[in-house]
Formats: structure tokens, sequence, C-alpha cells
């Protein structure tokens, strides 16, 4: 016995393409931690029809619950709670203390606009607190209330309504879960364990190889629903399994190691990020700083995405003109002059400004074509050397040949400039490459 | 008349959430540029009988072209070719000359790789080359070619079915629209117009009250299909329309610019990077440095996105730690130590050593706390100081005050910080808050 889902994305702005969709994945996790198989995620507009056509569609593929979000919104294009309703056959009916509540929360909003008409902000507040007969109520995060419909006379799947910006979606989840009706019709869900491996530095077909090498060499791998991707330059292998199938993980995993060695970087999932900050952090604790040209501080910017990263990014150079790179981070303008900003020799003296401007334990230099234009027969674009450096004078140099677009080239070279620091941080034997 | 699609997304790591779908809302552009009405995008795993019901629930609501992506690789989880073919009533059969093209191209690719498993490369290549009979093949790009797919009978949709990575999937596009198929199923396409306008520095429900006193006041919206949304802190307002209605959107487009005067900063649609590249490449070219501490470098990455970008962005400063605004800016360490690193004087101070220490023209000064720890009673998370000087003395900072989470925080301050460069190039009055 299982339990299955489908989600429903509204919105012609997200159908269109005009915003992408964060919700859809969120909330397919969501699902996978608690064991609901997840079917079908359909994305439809601001068209009445289309919406029920896509709630028909999915109860006709018996799912127990169906998560949609988006269209909770004020205005008259926002239309799921009336859709659902009809599709439940449970009439809106007014809240009133809701209404009451949603107009508190609007008041200090509105204190802060204070030309905005009145008349509108009201309709919309109504509107908004409309609520299909016998639903739970989810208390608004934003000012748009959620929703929980159960089926009536117990056939067909429960609705969980939820609004559209994730700020207020994920949020109301847990309240979402609580509910009754959500717990009957997730009853039979499964609890599945969830494993992830990482493996850096080799082409997918190599892990399709391994898959076929360890059937063939009888591995247990038909208890395993194992999935690979391609993601970021990096080889993600994700399993999932029952929980009396743990063994069949462990030994499949030992499989992996043995095959793929070091470039199997991560085989507890951790992402190339953590470990990096990890390895920063220590002990002992390192500081680093970076000098970056055709990355222009997205290297930088991906050191500090994480919350207290402050404790050992101490600051970057973008030196995207040849100026800057000989004023900021101290590179010869000579030796410009004769290798040319794009070169081996450029990307080592960058490390070592970003090393000696910042004070820094480690220092990274990134130079390279990201394109479209610049390149030539001797430097095309996707060109990039990185340089990593420590003060005590280990340093690793490597020359990159990256495929496709502009910012493809660029993340490519933030992901190939941090397993390039964990390498140098574990004391890692790394061969530079020219 | 008109022509519908239905657009069908496989695969596991992107129905789990592990990977973002891009190509939905690429190829929903795609299909709105040729008049062609979308009315689903469904992501479903790898599961045959999953994606057999998402084609049959498109057939069912009677679209004449459904656009398929990903599945079509050389592993066992890849099985799209196989569920269209079934679907179409094709069966598969092998295409001798496209195997010997795909081996070809995979080919250069192996002597990367020289200790491959040639055995499943081999395999994964036939898998390939096994083609839907009567459909028409699209040259890989990669290593998975395309299919055309007509329905048997003339009844019933007709499929196109590209490889999932974007970069194979998008240059296949054009020759999918050449083929008869294709065009067969698309006659029936009507031309809309589509025009976008953005608007900064007000709530969405501002536009939404546009939109009724726009009806009150009798403007021929019935004519205009309008969208709002909000998007990186913007306002998009995105119209489609029949060609003839084209007055009916200059009376709209009229009305919003009368109703929001200077807070619709793009009345055509073009993006602030857009209007800030623009207006730094002149005449008079102008160039620009940033330092930045929050946010960490993502200005300075986002400033260089765009291709050509090193004609006006000359590097910029990434200050995290309080020694680095001292060292790198020459922020006063005295005046950090009496106002605090997150302060107005601290904004303008990094605003001046981005200009100095670069040579610049304009200079963008950011500090400010992203959280999610670090804030206090008087200095919240969320609490950001920007300011943006030129060479000759013009100047504004601004107090913010943003939502949300780390990641909210730091994206929305560079967009907040492009539009005071935007308004201090074009020489208008901004008014300083503190």
């Amino acid at each position: 016995m299982s339990a299955r889902a489908g989600i429903v994305i509204t919105g012609t702005e997200v159908l269109s393409g005009i915003i992408s969709d964060r919700n859809g994945p969120w909330l397919s996790e969501r699902l996978t931690e608690i064991g609901v198989d997840l079917a079908h995620i359909t994305i439809v507009g601001d068209r009445p029809e289309d919406m029920a056509a896509a709630l028909r569609f999915l109860a006709g593929e018996g799912v127990d619950l169906i998560v949609t979000s988006g269209g909770l919104g004020p205005t008259a294009d926002d239309l799921t709670a009336d859709v659902v309703a009809q599709f439940s056959g449970r009439p809106l009916t007014l809240d009133a203390g809701l209404e009451a509540r949603i107009a508190e929360i609007l008041r200090p909003l509105l204190a802060r606009w204070p030309d905005v008409d009145r008349a509108s902000v009201a309709r919309g507040n109504r509107k908004q607190a409309l609520v299909p007969e016998g639903a739970t109520v989810l208390e608004p995060v934003g000012t748009a209330p959620g929703l929980v419909v159960p089926p009536r006379e117990r056939e067909g799947p429960t609705v969980v309504v939820l609004p559209g910006p994730p700020s207020e979606l994920r949020p109301m989840w847990e309240a979402a879960r609580a509910t009754d009706a959500f717990r009957a019709a997730t009853r039979g869900a499964t609890t599945y364990e969830r494993r992830i491996m990482r493996l850096f530095g080799m082409p997918e077909s190599e892990i399709a190889a391994t898959l076929v090498a360890g059937e063939q060499a009888g591995l247990p791998l038909d208890r395993l629903e194992i999935t690979t991707c391609l993601r970021r330059g990096e080889i993600e292998v994700a399993t999932r399994f029952e929980p009396d199938a743990a063994p069949a993980y462990d030994t499949f995993a030992a499989f992996v190691r043995e095959r793929h060695g070091d470039l199997l970087f991560s085989p507890d999932g951790t992402t190339i990020d953590e470990q990096v900050a990890t390895l920063l952090l220590g002990p002992p604790g390192r500081t680093v700083a970076t000098a970056e040209s055709c990355t222009g501080g997205l290297l930088a910017g991906r050191l500090t995405e994480r919350a207290g990263s402050s404790a050992y990014v101490l600051g970057g150079l973008v030196v995207y003109s040849n100026e800057a790179k000989t004023a900021l981070a101290g590179v010869d303008a000579e030796l410009i002059k004769r290798v040319g900003a794009v070169s081996p020799e450029v990307a080592e003296a960058l490390a070592d400004g970003a090393l000696a401007r910042l004070g820094a334990d480690v220092g990274i230099g990134v130079t390279g074509i990201a394109g479209p234009g610049g390149g030539t027969p001797e430097k095309p674009v996707g060109l990039v050397y990185v340089s990593v450096a420590t003060r005590d004078g280990a340093r690793v140099t490597r020359k990159l040949n990256l495929p496709g677009s502009r910012s493809d080239v660029r993340e490519r070279t933030t992901t190939v400039a941090l397993h390039m620091l964990r390498r140098l941080l574990r004391g890692e034997d790394v061969p530079t490459t020219r």
C-alpha cells in the first residue's frame, strides 16, 4: 500500500516562462520525505477550465492528495479557491473571522503606501476570505490563507491549496500536514530512506556503466531506485529504498567507491560548498580570498552564500579590466603584455595577489574567456585558468576547456575552483595542468 | 481557430526537485512567439506509465502539439522514444545511418576518457538510434537525436521529442519547426503581439487597482490578456493581444504611465540590467566599479552577466571583513568603530573607495545584514545601505529594510542598486534616505 500525490502549479506567468517555479521542486522534496509517491507536477495558467482539467486528470490517475500553489491573491485572475471548491463539490462561503484577520494583517502594510486605493484592497480582502464549505483554513503567512479541502463523500483526493510566493507556501506546509484530512489522505505512505552520492571528474556514461557492471556482478540493485544526473558539472547519484534494503544500498555504495575512488568526493551527499565551508572552518581555521576576472564576483558570491561565511571569507577582488588586475591584485603589467591576461601565469599572479592583498591563508585566482565573443583559435571561448595558492607555498593551477554558454562557463568555473580548493585544503596532491 | 500545445518534461531528478527544469519556460516562450496557445506543462518521472498517462491527458484535452524534453539518453531509465512510439502507434526501428552518426560523435568524447567501458557505450549508442516508424529525426547536438512524430491516421497530436540538456534542446527547436509534421500541427496558430511593462517601487496591489480603475474608466481591456507579477522586486505587466487590438494596448499603456509616472521605468519591457548597460555604454561612455560587503560579489557578478560588459565594468572589491573594508576600499577604521560597518557613512565610504581604487566614473557601495544571524534590534536582518557616487560629485545613499531569506536580501539589494545607478546615470533627482 502506498499514497500517491500530484502537484498543480498555477499562474500564467509561470506557464509562460516569465517566472520560474520554485514550489514544485520544494513540495516534491517534502512529499518524498514523508513517503508519498509523487506522480505528476502540472503547470497551468490562470484559466479555470485548464486548472479544472488538471485536477480531474490527477483524480483520474488515482492520486490520494493534490497540492496546488498560486492563484490565492486578491486580484480577479486568482481563481484557485473557486476552482477547487467546484472540483470538490463544496460551495464557497465567506469566513467573516478570516476576513477580519486578513484586514488586520493588511493594516500595517497599507500604512507604508498611503495613496493605495482602499476599495480595491477591501474587495481583495473579502475575496481571500471565501472558503469551501468543510475545508480547514491555514492561517495566512502573507495575506493569503491556505486551505485543506477533503473530498465530498470520502471519494477522490484531498486538495491542499497553498499560496504562490515560496516565502508564504513553505511555512504553511507543516500546518497543512497537521490537519486530519491530510493525515487521512496520506495514511498509506511508505517511508523511504534516501541517500545521495556525488562524483566529480568523469562523464555521466561512466556511472551508467557502473550500474550495468553492478548488475552483472549480482548486486541487489532491484531493491534500490537509483537515479543519476549531471548537476553543475557534478554527477549526483540519488537512491531511494525501503528501510530493510539498507544492506543492499551499502553494498552498492561500496561498489561505487571501489570503481571510482577519489572521484566520489561525497559518499554522504554533502555538497562541495558544504565541504569547503567545513574545511575552512577547521580546525585549523583558514581564511580565503579571491581575485576573479571572467567570473566577475560569482565565486566570491558563491563562497558567501552560506550563513556564517564571514568566519572564513575575507573578501575578494573583481579584476575585470587589465588595469584592475595590476592596480588591485598587483599583477605585473609586463607579464600581462607578454603572456596575455588569460594564461596560467596571470591566474597564479591573481591567486598570489588575493593572498597578499587580503592577508588570507588561501587565495584563488580566475581568468578566462566566458564568451560569447573574445575567443581566438589559440584562446577559444571556454578557456579558463584557475589557480589556488596557500600562504605556506602550496599551489595548484589548472587549465579548463568548458563547453556551453557564457553563464555555463562562469558557473562551471566556480564549481571547479571549489573542487580545487577542497583538495588543496585536504592536503591532497592535485596535478597542475597548463 | 487556434493551435494548442502541451509540454511534457520527463525525469525523476526534475520531478523530485533535485534539478530545476529550465526547458518548460523556454519552450513556453517559443510556443508563444509562434502563436501557439500553451495549455499545460506536465512534469513526470522516469516511469513509462506516468509518461503515457500525461500524453493521453494532453491528447484528451485536444492539443495539436506535444513537446517532450528528456529521457533520450543512453541509459536504461531513458524511455521517452519507446513511450512516444507506443502512444503514436509507430513501432521503433533501428536507423543504422543514425547509429553510425552517433558513433562518430562519440569518438572524440571517448578519446578524453580512455578507461570508459566500450560495450556500455555501444549499447547506449544503439538504443539512441531506435526511431518510431515514420518519424523525422532531428540530428543530435549532443549525442541524442530528437524526433518529430506525426499521429497515425492524422488523428491526435504531433509529438516533438527533444533531449533534456538545454544546450541540446534549444538548437534543435528550429529544425523541429521546419518539419512538415510540425507545420501541419500548428497550422491554426494565431500570431499574438506581446508587450511588457516594468514598474519599480510600489506593491502589486497597486497594479490591480489600476486594472480596476481602467475598467471603470471604460478602457477596452477585454481585447487584452494582461498578467501581472512580482519578479526580483519589480512588477512586470505582460500583455498579449491580437494584432488589431494594438490601439487598445496603447490606450492601456498610456493609462498606466499616467497613473504611475516614474515608477514605470520600462514602458518597452527592457530590463533594468539592459537599461543600465545602455546608459553605461553611452555616449558618454562611463565605467563602474563596486565595493560590496553583504552581497559578497553578486552585484559585480550581475553587472558582468552580459556579454560585452568589459566595456564598462572595471571591477570591484568584495570587502566582507572590516579589515578588507579598510585595506582594500580605504574605509577609515575609526569610522567603522564609531558608526558600525552597517551604516550610511560606510556605504558612502565604500562607494568612494570603489571610485578611487578602480579609477571609475561611478562607484557603488553596499553594506548590510543579510542574515539569518547577525541582526540586532537597532540593526535588524534585512537592513542594507546602498550608496552610488559619481566621479564628479553626484551621490545618492539609501537605507533599505528588505524582507525574506539571506538569498532574497542579497538578490533584492542588487536590484535596488541597479535602479539607483540608473537614476543617477540619467541625471534624475533621487532622494537620499538614512
